[in-house]
């Protein structure tokens, strides 16, 4: 039944265990599936013998599926009703430079992006509007984290997810590679709805932290300022929104 | 200090007491500030000794200000960092038929809405967008959830939010109001970017459950049914994600 194996796994919910082994877990069929179709990524698969059953086609393709109890799988899961099957993944080490290879037309660079759920839901988005990478700069949560893989229900597997320890050196690559670097910032000059042309360029948004936005200094590094109009009320919109709302205008856009 | 008083509110962490009692917490300043800004709304406002001097304008604000202590406010809060002022309040009656009230433009309805963090993000996204209101139907979260109150970060009080339990009779009444139903639909026939006009209508968005979406009967009572594009390799969007992307269209449409 794997018991060691479970153990040893199971460490890796801490982010020093996940960056010391360079493995970590995804857990869920949506999950499973996407490690699955990235070659040389899954290490291992556990899986209890109902959700074996239910997921045959995730167990024809894993080279390794290794059987477990439900207990031993919920403490792999971090999930209040886990789905049965949790895949031991390596890390997929995508430095900066290859997401910015072969003339990208869309990207989100997160900056200092602290909450896990925010940072998946903010992958799954950039994957849904067809970006082709994503880029974590600065003290970004780790996006291997079981939150963000949650969130992001496959999407991390589908598309390049960079890390730059330093915005201000993303910004200026995401700009050496030829994109408007264009700063989510409600204070912005530029009016999302009134962009026009500028949106149809090859582009990096750049998206600040939850709690405070973008530090003056790296929205002045940008090539603009773009904020979204507020109608009604409210002050602001939450992170994963904002990033939506920016990356199809950008699609929109381009596709025009 | 309120000791007594502060236990009694501590209950209505249970929505069967906050039912009962019609009575539920907005737990930060920004929340704070939304309930004081509707009439008759809050009962008591429970703060410590620093939140007093912080937030002095709030302070001046409420009619019955209680002093608690650091750990009474921990005790009322649902947050990991309280921001050391928590309000008591009446619950916000809202009917359908009002929120419906005045020629709205633009109203959101969402059906089995599960996830409170995400309801409240709605919420947040509605005002944003200038909606007029926000109806919650069917099996949905109660509004009234702390996590709700939270991420809607001020917002349910800015805008009606509405309850009807039964969804189809909500969709029902906004067509009799006058507005055009658009279910968000992964399959539906008209593609967000190509509505076109049709946007510019007075519009009530109908949004489905986080998991499963909107039952096949209850989309079809929509007049139309509308999917967001999805240009990469993610299957679907979460649902704070595309309720945004849906309202901001018919904002954008409406304001052309």
């Amino acid at each position: 039944m794997g018991n060691t194996q479970v153990k040893e796994a199971r460490k890796l919910s801490r982010r020093s265990e996940r960056s010391e082994r360079r493995l970590f877990l995804a857990d869920g069929p949506k999950a499973v599936e996407g490690a699955l179709g990235v070659p040389g990524c899954v290490v291992q698969v556990f899986a209890t013998p109902a959700a074996t059953e239910q997921y045959a086609d995730l167990a024809a393709a894993a080279e390794r599926w290794t059987l477990v109890d439900d207990r031993a799988l919920a403490s792999l899961s971090d999930s209040v009703n886990p789905a049965g099957v949790v895949a031991l993944c390596r890390f997929l080490d995508r430095p900066l430079e290859h997401v910015l290879d072969g003339d990208p037309r869309l990207v989100a660079i997160c900056a200092d992006i602290r909450d896990p759920g925010n940072a998946g839901t903010v992958i799954r988005c950039a994957d849904a509007a067809g970006a082709d990478g994503v880029v974590f700069a600065g003290h970004s949560v780790d996006a291997y984290n079981p939150k963000t893989v949650r969130a992001s229900v496959g999407s991390l597997f589908h598309l390049p997810v960079g890390v730059d320890p330093e915005p201000a050196s993303a910004v200026r690559a995401a700009q050496a590679a030829g994109l408007v670097v264009l700063a989510a910032d409600g204070a912005g000059e530029v009016d999302l709805d009134e962009a026009g042309d500028l949106l149809a360029r090859p582009t990096a948004w750049l998206f600040g932290n939850e709690a405070w936005g973008l530090p003056a200094e790296l929205a002045a590094l940008a090539d603009h300022r773009v904020r979204i109009p507020i109608h009604g009320r409210a002050e602001s919109l939450n992170l994963s929104t904002a990033a939506a709302l920016c990356l199809y205008a950008s699609a929109r856009a381009q596709r025009a």
